[in-house]
C-alpha cells in the first residue's frame, strides 16, 4: 500500500506499507546480491546504517544456494535475519547481463549459468516461484532488459513480449501467493515498464503495464549504456503515464546527482551497487564530494571521512586508518568503506524527504545535485 | 603488575594489570596484525566477543603504514579505537619467518622487506622505538626465532646472542618511557626465552633472563616444526626457572589442547592465528569438536555453529546461512566465521580460569584436551 503524502513540482513524498513493515520514500534499497552485503556487512549491519529495504538477487539465490534451500530454511528474510522490507528483482537483468548463450523465445530464457555453465531455464513463472520461495515483500515481474541502444524494431517486439510476460507473471504471482505453504502470502508485485530509449515504446508499454493493477511500477533498462541525459529524457517522458497512486523504482540507478534528478522527475524507489562498488575502490561519499581515501594526503589525517557525518564509521575511525588499511588490503577496509558509503546513501535520502516535508527541496536540488558527484573541493573538509 | 591469585598443581589463575586496563588469566589475546583483525573484524567488534587483550604485529606497522604515521596519530590504541590492553610482539619472528636475505649482526639484522624489498635494519634498540610509538601495553624483546630443528651450536650461540640484546632492550625501553612525548610512559617490556628443542640452553637462557626484572617472560621458538611433545617438554623444562611471580606468555600457541595444556605446565598468556585461520577454510569450533560447514551436510541444517554459543553469530545466523556465504564466496562468511573462533578462544578462557576458580581444571582438562582439535562427532551436535 502505498500513500502519497506531499508533492512538490513532479516530487514525491510517501509511505510504502508491506508485509515486513513500513517504508519511509524516498528511499534506496540497499543491495544484498546473494543474502549478504559486500563489504562483509550483515542485515543486522543495515539496521545501523539506515537502511529500511533490503535488495536481494533472484538469479544470485536461485544458483547458489537454490531458492528451493532458503524456502526450507524459512525464506530469505530468516535465512540472513533481516525482518524489514525485502525486494527480489526479477532475475531479468542478470540473466541478460551475466549469463552466457541465451536463447529467448516466447516462453522464457535459456541461458547458461555464469558460475558452472548449466543451462537454466527462466520464464514469467520461473521468477515468479523463485521469488515465492524468497519470501520477499516486493516480487519484480519477468523481464527482458535491453541494451542502450538498441534497434527500434527489436525494442518493440521486445516490450511487446516484456508485457506479454508481466500478465503471466500476474497470473502465477496470484496463485503462488493463494497456494498452502506460501512463505510470504502477502508478497506484493511491481511491473516493470521497458522501451530502451524510445520515448513512444515506453509510453505505450507503460500505458500496457498500467492496466494491471500491480503495487508499484519500475522503469527498468536504464543506466545500462544511454546518456544521463536521455535517461532522465525518457523518465520526463514515461512518468505521465505511471498511476500516481502506486510507487514507482528506477532500477539500478545510481550516483547521489542521479537521485536527487530522480526524485525530481517523480521516482520513489532507487538501488544501485554503486555505493558499495566506490567504497571498495576507496572512492567515499561526503557532503561536499567525493574523496578517494587512498591518495597519499589523507596519510596523516585524523578526520573521519566526512567530519559532518554520524555512521558507526565516522564516529570512531580516521581517514588515516581508513587509508591505511585499504592500502594494506585489509578486509576491516572494504566493511567501513562500504558501511559509510551505504549510510550515506541513507542520510541523503533522509535529507531528501525532509527537504520534501518542508517544501524546500528544490533549494536542496541546487545545492547539492552534481555536486555530490564531483570530487570534494580540497582543503575543503 | 601480576597477581597470583590461585594455582593448581601447575595451572595458575591470575590477574594482570597494565596501563589499559585489567586482565584475568590464562588468557588468549586476539591478533590483529595490521591494526585490524583478519576477517573485517574491528577493535569495537573484539568488545563483542569477549577479548581481553589484542596483539599487534611490530614488523607489519613498521612496514606500513610506519610506526611514525602512527605515533603521529596518537598511538596504536587511537588509530585503531582500542582501549583496552594490548601487546606488540618484537618483530623478530616476522623478521625471521617472512622476510628475505637476512644478514644478522651483534648489532640486529638487515632485511628485506617482504612488500617491496626494500633494506630495512632492526636490532634491540630499532624494534623497543617502534613498540613505544605504538604505544602498546607490553613491548616484547628482540629476539632471534630459530626454527625446530637446529644445530646445537647454532642456537646456543643465538640465545646467547639474544640474551645480550634483552640488555639492550631493557637500557632503551626504560630511556623510552622516559623521554618527553613518549605515548605510553607505562609501557612494559616482557623478555623472551629461546633455546630452541635443548632443555639445557633453555634453562639457561631462562635463568639469565630472569636476572633482569622484567614485567614478564615469554617461551618464543616453539611451535615452529617441532613435534607436539617436544613442545610440552620444553615448557616443563623451563617453567621451574621462570619467577613464579611474573606472567609467563606461550608464543604463537595453538589450538584449543594445546592451550588447555599450556595452562596446565603454568603458562598464562597464549596467542595464535589458527582461530582466524581455520575459520576463514570453514573450519569451527564447538564444544563437541571441530566442524567443516563447507560440508553438504550443512546445507539444510538451521542450527547455530554450536547451539551452546552465544556469540554474535551462534545468536543469529544458521550453519545453512554460513555454509552458503562461504561456498559463495562472499566476505560476511569470512567476518562470522572469525567472530565464532575468536569468540569460542576467549570462552574457553573464561571456562579454564572458572575451572581454576573452583578447583576442577584437571576435571576440565581431562574432558576437553584432544576432544576440541578432533572433528565432533556426527549427529552429536
Ligand atoms: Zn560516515
Ligand atoms: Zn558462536
Amino acid at each position: 500500500m502505498f500513500q502519497l503524502l506531499k508533492t512538490e513540482v513532479k516530487a514525491r513524498r510517501g509511505v510504502f506499507t508491506c508485509p515486513h513493515g513500513t517504508v519511509q520514500t524516498p528511499v534506496f534499497m540497499n543491495v544484498g546480491t546473494c543474502g549478504a552485503i559486500k563489504g562483509a556487512v550483515s542485515a543486522h549491519d543495515l539496521k545501523e546504517i539506515g537502511c529500511q529495504i533490503e535488495l536481494s538477487n533472484t538469479y544470485h539465490l536461485h544458483l547458489r544456494p537454490g531458492d528451493d534451500v532458503v524456502r526450507q530454511m524459512g525464506g530469505l528474510h530468516k535465512f540472513m535475519d533481516w525482518d524489514g522490507p525485502m525486494l527480489t528483482d526479477s532475475g531479468g537483468f542478470q540473466v541478460f547481463s551475466l549469463s552466457g548463450l541465451r536463447k529467448i523465445t516466447e516462453e522464457g530464457v535459456t541461458f547458461a549459468s555464469h558460475i558452472d555453465g548449466k543451462r537454466i531455464f527462466m520464464g514469467p513463472e520461473e521468477s515468479m516461484r523463485i521469488q515465492s520461495n524468497l519470501g520477499s515483500d516486493i516480487a519484480m515481474a519477468f523481464d527482458e532488459c535491453v541494451e542502450n541502444p538498441a534497434p527500434y524494431d527489436y525494442v518493440k517486439a521486445s516490450c511487446e513480449r516484456t508485457a506479454r510476460w508481466l500478465d503471466r507473471c500476474a497470473v502465477e504471482h496470484r496463485k503462488l501467493n493463494e497456494a498452502p505453504g506460501c512463505v510470504n502470502p502477502g508478497q506484493m508485485l511491481f511491473g516493470i515498464n521497458q522501451g530502451g530509449t524510445y520515448a513512444d515504446l515506453r509510453k505505450w508499454h507503460m500505458d500496457e503495464i498500467a492496466k494491471l493493477d500491480c503495487d508499484g511500477y519500475a522503469i527498468g533498462g536504464l543506466a545500462v549504456g544511454e546518456p544521463t541525459q536521455t535517461m532522465y529524457d525518457i523518465i520526463e517522458a514515461v512518468e505521465p503515464h505511471m498511476p500516481k497512486e502506486k510507487p514507482r523504482y528506477l532500477m539500478g540507478v545510481g550516483t547521489p546527482s542521479n537521485i536527487i534528478e530522480g526524485v525530481a522527475r517523480g521516482v520513489d524507489f532507487f538501488d544501485c551497487v554503486m555505493p558499495a562498488r566506490n567504497a571498495r575502490h576507496g572512492k567515499l561519499y561526503t557532503w561536499e564530494g567525493t574523496i578517494n581515501i587512498k591518495n597519499e594526503k589523507y596519510k596523516l589525517d585524523s578526520r573521519p571521512i566526512d567530519p559532518t557525518c554520524n555512521c558507526p564509521v565516522c564516529r570512531s575511525f580516521s581517514r588515516a586508518y581508513l587509508r591505511h588499511l585499504l592500502t594494506a588490503g585489509e578486509m576491516l577496509a572494504m566493511r567501513l568503506a562500504v558501511l559509510h558509503n551505504l549510510h550515506f546513501y541513507n542520510e541523503l535520502m533522509l535529507r531528501i524527504r525532509e527537504a520534501l516535508d518542508q517544501g524546500r527541496f528544490e533549494a536542496f536540488r541546487q545545492k547539492f545535485s552534481g555536486k555530490l558527484d564531483r570530487p570534494a573541493a580540497d582543503p575543503g573538509i
